[in-house]
């Protein structure tokens, strides 16, 4: 270490020769393995930026003029670069620096959302704001290709080409990757000039020499160093982007940091919005992370430093989910899958193996993935869209106008619902059951355990008339938990007789709903604990259950505002039930990144705490039904 | 009249000789003008798809092959070709067609949403479908310029260009207009190429002769017939599509039926997906319409046949906005204004008049609408977005991550909210009250009248850290109501003392409130009747105010389900407070197309119903509250 460690500003990049730069680049990739391989992070998409984000910083004048970076995930480079070293010991933990731009953490830092394709909005908002206020600020946006295939990014192109006296530069960070290789017109059009013969001859130099050089360190930058020549201006500009008028530069070897400058100073003395192409490797300088072929260690979690194999974890929800999708393709062969450029993140990476023609893989394009799936729905097939379930906020109009306006038979499966905590704010899963409610027909199931997910998973599939929707956390399903009985379609999990609490647990919160349960039981409490299955539309047995007792609590993973439990208690007012009913789920506001179960903590999810709650209450309302019900009713 | 009446399906369109189907297209355009002046409708876009829609269903075979148009708003000629003249007597009225496909009219229509830019996912969906299943169907997409300007049109031709099976022609009806001119670098693009030497001289051809002709009748399409040849080939192909790797045949006067038909014969036997560039002139062949420079008759209003001026109509809320934005662009020099390709429906036309440097027309793009106001905010100005109500749901993920999670100061004024009737499904506002409650920070106001409205606009947009809405319905607001007392920012409308009820009207249901108010007095009922004016959060004093009667009467405009009555309700039991509570918005599913009067009125929520109803409930509660309470709380 050396150089490093005395970056405070991007300002400082400047003093700095190009060996010292080179150095600084290969100390910066040897940080970020280690740094990930204790942590887990985004450590591909960060190796293929070093030379591009050094190059911007030296180019540009932080935070007068603006970096936006588009799916944040890219920034660990730059937060390196203006001082938040020291916060990689707790990359994406409590007290850590978080996983993408955060305004808390640094002045440099812009957008602190994690959804794709939204930097040149942003940037096109913000440079028409320097403009109209006279202000000769630059904005440089900062893409990948992948990002490019959603609809958002075409949106703000087509705005940005009329945008004439933006100082706005877009820098096109095309590794010809989303997750895995980016798909659509598009990415054909680029690796048709990716895979161009000069192209080809400079990269091929450049492997060969790393694979002789094997490992990190400053030999990289060298060899990188020595073939800076001959990218820019060795193969005729893009036409997709010319098409629009935009002015473009490129493309150039975006591991060559003098190159990049020589494009981006060059770019920063148009008058207009340009696009530079810069052309990386994910995963670069790092052997294991470059020939890892599913994603090129898009996202590891801790790994082995000189194997590079990830360490051993065990089954989670999403393997349940990947495996009951191939026998659901085996028992109906009118299932399809589709995936948003997520195919092994999601799980579908088995059923493609298995049903190749009947898997589509969008891009990152959440909304042509849902009115896609109405349209096979409507061409008589059931299509299974799996997504994370915050991305699915960005298809809301599909579901509602598309699908089920439609009557469509379209099965959303939302992995990483709820907390999901790691990756901050933008990440966690706590909308879907409240945004969801509003849409007509559909139905919506939360399984509790492995099992639940597989029986869910079976019933949404075969309900061709609505969308349904089956949702689940991140992580490991917990034990199955066997209900003791059925009343209408909710299970029952725990019951002692006497009538004093029912305790609704939802999805993942189930579990804990039980433990609450044997919590209350301990203390002589009569408890039923319910798991309803599917939340929406409110099960009747639900309303019943609700009125036989003397307090309802309600436990969701997820928004606490328009949630299940929100929707239960209209139900239970239409209905005329006036049972005491508490209900807990998440603050309705925006989470800072930490561990799950910290989080669930802190907000009060876990089941100490809430079996305390309910005792105080039940207390109460033994001593005073009346007095508690009107005025502190919980 | 001949040739139409005869019409029963798309076959018999094929039994026609050239000059009958001549007549047959001037009988459409006569009989399309003639009944949008009686009942308005969207006379401008349809009079621009006459022949492209003949020459589709003489090329193709529906409903075996399905003909998807997207924005159904150009989907009259279709309706009539597909036997269903009779129903326009009662265009967009109840018991008439609708304004839209619909399949419960016609097994020939396929899609019913109205948003704008679905067609092409929905035919990317279908195509596949037929793929996988063996099945040999085509399946036409009509999409428009202005809607190529959404992000999911871009998505789904990022994926159609890669789908080598599908047998889908999608038309690009290029009039270089959305609802006014198309903007971006792909609307100069097609301008550029519609504007060459050899396109315009076909086009002067026809522009003079229709001037010498006046009026419509056979003599237009005769002129058309004369010039067919000459578009086809004479430019050369649009690169754009190609970059994608799609097939292109183009561009073609889409006037011209004969070539149409070659065109579209010629595109059908492609093995793959293929582009067919029509071009044509929005309200062709109705003068009116042509030179209204505007719109050139979008969708009028009832209108004067002969002069082509829309009848008389008062001031609508819309108007109100249009004129309070001027003020406030005069009072604060940092606002500023975008629209998504709706300048004159929203009513921003008056704000770009003054500030023309301050106004930004973004297409049909939602999405990019709400994160480059979040980018403009970001960069020291407050954005005002005027949208319909119903396409906000397009930009749910950017207002809730984009502007919300950064506390940005953007305003969004949601025109043609709650029931807007004859649009139908796709055009109610009623969903944006409950979806926008689930995102943390923001402000929502519901003006009651013109005087609110200009009150609520200033409010939201000194609200410089956190996104606000304002949003009103469609046509006149109401007389002014004004407040005879305000408890917290609560406005008090009429209050007689005793506290029986209390009756809560959210934006336009205030002066029903207020009626509903009235009648109850009269029957010697004590009644507080309130206009909470920001309706989100919820305001304390409207807390207390609940706990201080004895029954709770909440209406609003928008869905029943998790709206502002649901979050109340939710407040109120988190509060402790029991008062009984009765929640009247519209019924949580999609309504047909009426009048917005007739179908408040279907769904009770005129101040007769609701009077009756309250009436019947404190009956009840004075005879025996207890009982009413537990086993029928209202």
């Amino acid at each position: 270490m050396g150089y490093l460690e005395s970056i405070a500003s991007p300002r400082d990049l400047r003093e700095l020769t190009p060996e010292q730069l080179a150095a600084l680049a290969s100390e910066i990739r040897d940080f970020l393995v280690r740094t990930c391989s204790r942590t887990g992070g985004h450590l591909g998409p960060n190796l293929g930026v070093v030379e591009l984000t050094m190059a911007i910083h030296r180019v540009f004048d932080s935070p007068t003029d603006r970096v936006v970076f588009d799916t944040g995930h890219q920034a660990y480079v730059h937060k390196l670069l203006t001082g938040r070293m020291a916060g990689f010991e707790k990359l994406r933990q409590e007290g850590g620096v978080s996983g993408y731009p955060s305004q808390a953490e640094s002045p440099h830092d812009v957008v602190e959302n994690s959804h794709a394709s939204t930097a040149l909005s942003y940037a096109d908002g913000l440079a028409k704001a320097y403009t109209v206020r006279g202000e000769g600020r630059h904005v440089v946006a900062v893409i990948g290709d992948g990002a490019l295939t959603g609809g958002m990014a075409w949106e703000a192109l087509n705005n940005i080409a009329i945008a004439k006296n933006s100082r706005l530069v877009i820098v096109v960070n095309d590794n010809g990757r989303s997750y895995t290789p980016t798909i659509g017109g598009l990415a054909t059009a680029l690796t048709s000039l990716r895979t161009s013969p000069r192209y080809e001859a400079v990269l091929e130099l450049i492997k060969k020499r790393l694979n002789a050089v094997r490992g990190i360190g400053p030999a990289t930058y060298d060899v990188l160093h020595a073939v800076k020549k001959g990218m820019k201006d060795a193969i005729a500009p893009q036409g997709l982007f010319e098409d629009l008028g935009l002015k473009y530069v490129g493309p150039v070897d975006g591991h060559d940091l003098a190159a990049m400058e020589q494009v981006l100073e060059k770019a920063k003395r148009f008058d207009g919005p340009v696009i530079v192409h810069a052309l990386t490797r994910k995963g670069f300088g790092y052997d294991a992370a470059e020939q890892h072929e599913a994603d090129q260690f898009h996202s590891p979690g801790p790994f082995d430093l000189e194997t590079g194999e990830e360490n051993p974890k065990g089954e989670i929800w999403t393997d349940v989910f990947a495996d009951e999708m191939v026998r659901v393709g085996r028992r109906r062969k009118d299932v399809v899958a589709i995936t948003a450029a997520m195919m092994h993140p999601v799980g579908l990476d088995r059923f493609e193996a298995h049903f190749p023609e009947r898997t589509f893989d969008v891009g990152i394009a959440e909304q042509h993935a849902a009115t896609s799936a109405a349209g096979l729905a409507m061409g008589g097939l059931h299509p299974v869209v799996a997504v994370y379930a915050t991305f699915l906020n960005r298809a809301f109009d599909q579901v509602l106008m598309d699908c089920a306006l439609h009557r469509c038979g379209v099965t959303f499966v939302l992995d990483r619902s709820g907390v999901t905590g790691d990756d901050g704010a933008s990440h966690n899963g706590m909308w879907d059951m409240s945004v969801l409610q509003v849409v007509p027909g559909l139905r919506l199931a939360a399984p509790r355990d492995a099992t639940r997910l597989r029986e869910l998973l079976g019933e949404a599939v075969d309900v061709d008339d609505a969308p349904t929707v089956v949702r689940f956390p991140k992580g490991p399903p917990p034990e199955d938990l066997e209900a003791v009985d059925r009343v209408g379609g909710v299970d029952v999990l725990l019951r002692n007789g006497a009538r004093d609490v029912l305790v609704v647990g939802v999805g993942s919160m189930a579990a804990t709903a039980v433990d609450v349960g044997e919590r209350l039981v301990a203390q002589g409490i009569g408890v039923t604990v319910v798991d309803p299955r599917w939340v929406k539309p409110v099960d009747p047995a639900l309303v019943d259950l609700a009125g036989d007792h003397d307090l309802v609590v309600h436990l969701e993973d997820n928004g606490r505002v328009g949630g299940v439990g929100a929707r239960l208690l209209q139900e239970l007012n239409d209905a005329g039930v006036t049972t005491p009913f508490r209900l807990h789920g998440i603050p309705q506001e925006f989470l800072d990144h930490a561990k799950r179960a910290v989080i669930l903590e802190r907000i009060g999810l876990d089941a100490q705490s809430l079996a305390r709650g309910i005792v105080e209450d039940v207390t109460a309302l033994g001593e005073g039904a009346a007095t508690v019900e009107v005025h502190r009713q919980p």
